[in-house]
């Protein structure tokens, strides 16, 4: 089922951590290892690989021609976290990317996903996007997810196997259990790049954040792409939290936003010069404004759950897993049929700094 | 003279390296290692210390009055590269602030700075900035020189001895000896904060890159600040090879746009906003352009020498000393009193990302 030398090794290299859900106890890849990808997670007798990584490609006209050697089908890259859903001992969860049963996605999944699926198709694992405004992860969201939050099919894998149930089998699946997916936009031809460059130019007026291309072909090769806005946006919504990125979180976008450019041969225009700047600035403001109004820098988030239980557990997985972050809970009460939890995150390196600075303190660089 | 257990450790720890040029030989410290600067330079009877880091504020108003409680000098910090002068057995060397005799500054220092100061002065160390259009490290250059190089002095140091000579001294010896200095602004006291800040806004509308305030008092703390306009200029000139620089480098400025904006609560202005995403996406784009056109992001230097061994010793130590640029002659040809040099850095990182991506590659992030 899973190579025992292999996980004796990623032990033994601490890739390897041991985990629990309430009762359910298992091991979780804390990173890549050899060819198990990270949020790889084993129970006692199932394995559920991690969801794999995808290429992205910067230009279309070049990506297409160079990636693809037959048709791909083409589905909206939805903004929000990935889980697995799968059943185990008769019970539903939702693995993060990172491989952590979330008590938040597993509380809430079932009121978008049929059981009776997982009752005829045990072996199989749903991956999905869990995305709107009342999620507790990420700060973006869809601009059709109104409220709350919605999980959104986009593929499924197979437990104790990597790779994905094929396109046509995939789309079969949804129908016959009406499943919640991505939206899909057909099969292209790599001769329809304007086709393409159409669909995208409409999401990114549109505010979504782009597309995952699925090549028709037993290789199965994925890519995606997003959109101008979406990049934007990422800037846009981080700043607040800027030293807590990832270095080359915009450096990254950024070529992005200017490859994209470069490919449509747009004016170089005024108008995403200044949305540029205004999105690494204003965030920025924002946290001076707060250190010097709150003295801390934060975001506050709310959402939504069945089970007060299950509320009061994500909060002490939260509080667990973040680094260089601080989890306070707000409020916990009932609304209607929902418990609604609300947390702030203090961003720990943007208070500290920004106290420091704004109190006259120095600084060697 | 130097502490003979401290240099054993760092060499054990591997701080510091043996250099030579011409028959000069020297060891030289990589890094920091306890109280010892980095660039700080061991011949064989003499120690000079390496410049000292300075920590910046980023705002004034609250910097001065929690740094400061003594008046300060105030001196244009001049945007060019930091070496020490000195005379060694007859000759005089410039160092740069790694602690590498810099072959280039070493042939033109004698024309900005009289020798008759190290005869009468022997153990005196120059502190100087380099600045100009045609130096071969910086592509920044302060507006008022127009062509070539200067040298600007800032500072005095004595041999084998770490601190500075005090101000009033390096005032008088600058007159003495008609040194070259930077602009020096006066006495500051704590209460002249206005007085401090209309300087900068003056310096900023001159396109000029900030201050070095230097505490009149026995511990002669300095700080420094720099102006809007070099922060913002500093991305628009490195944002073509925007991958070959330290991560923190962009989070940094525009840490230090957003808090001088928040002190000058200057209206949060369009034209701040379209100047930083312009400063960003221009290089963007030349370097995209320079990709498929020329099949490599380079930048040209030229730099004038007086002898023309000095210039191929230079091309040597500049291409041993470069990591991710390869450095290629472009000519070397007499031009009235000089040797022109012209050479190019080709930006491998960004040479190689942007041909991958232009061409269609992929990339998982």
């Amino acid at each position: 089922m899973f190579d025992t030398d292999l996980l004796k090794e990623a032990i033994k290299r601490n890739k390897v951590r041991s985990e629990s859900y309430g009762e359910l106890e298992y091991l979780r890849f804390t990173d890549d290892f050899k060819e198990v990808p990270r949020g790889t997670v084993l129970f006692k007798d199932t394995v559920v690989w991690g969801y794999p990584h995808i290429g992205r490609v910067f230009q279309l006209s070049t990506g297409i021609r160079e990636q693809f050697s037959e048709p791909f089908w083409v589905e909206e890259k939805v903004d929000g976290y990935n889980v697995r859903v799968f059943q185990h001992e008769g019970d539903i969860y939702a693995l993060t990317r990172g491989g952590y049963v979330c008590a938040f996605s597993t509380d809430r999944v079932l009121e978008f996903v049929n059981q009776a699926f997982f009752e005829k198709h045990p072996e199989l694992v749903l991956c999905m996007e869990v995305a709107g405004p009342e999620n507790p992860y990420v700060e973006e969201s869809p601009p059709y997810v109104k409220e709350d939050i919605k999980f959104f099919l986009f593929d499924i894998m197979v437990k104790n196997k990597q790779g994905f149930v094929p396109y046509r089998e995939k789309l079969r699946l949804i129908q016959e259990y009406n499943l919640p997916s991505v939206e899909t936009f057909g099969r292209f031809e790599p001769e329809q790049l304007e086709d393409l460059k159409t669909l995208l130019r409409r999401l990114d007026e549109e505010k979504r954040e782009g597309v995952v291309l699925k090549e028709d072909s037993a290789r199965d090769k994925r890519l995606k792409y997003i959109t101008s806005y979406a990049n934007l946006n990422d800037i846009r919504i981080t700043s607040i939290n800027m030293l807590g990125l990832p270095p080359d979180y915009y450096t990254n976008r950024l070529l992005r936003l200017a490859l994209f450019v470069e490919e449509e041969g747009l004016q170089k225009d005024e108008r995403l010069y200044r949305d540029i700047g205004e999105a690494f600035l204003s965030g920025l403001f924002e946290a001076c404004r707060m250190t010097r109004e709150e003295g801390k820098v934060r975001r506050v988030f709310r959402c939504r759950f069945r089970n007060r239980d299950r509320a009061l557990l994500f909060l002490e997985q939260i509080k667990h897993a973040s680094t260089h972050i601080q989890v306070n809970q707000l409020s916990l009460q009932r609304e209607k049929d929902f418990w609604l939890l609300e947390f702030e995150k203090v961003f720990l390196n943007m208070t500290g700094l920004l106290g420091h600075l704004l109190s006259g303190g120095s600084m060697i660089d």
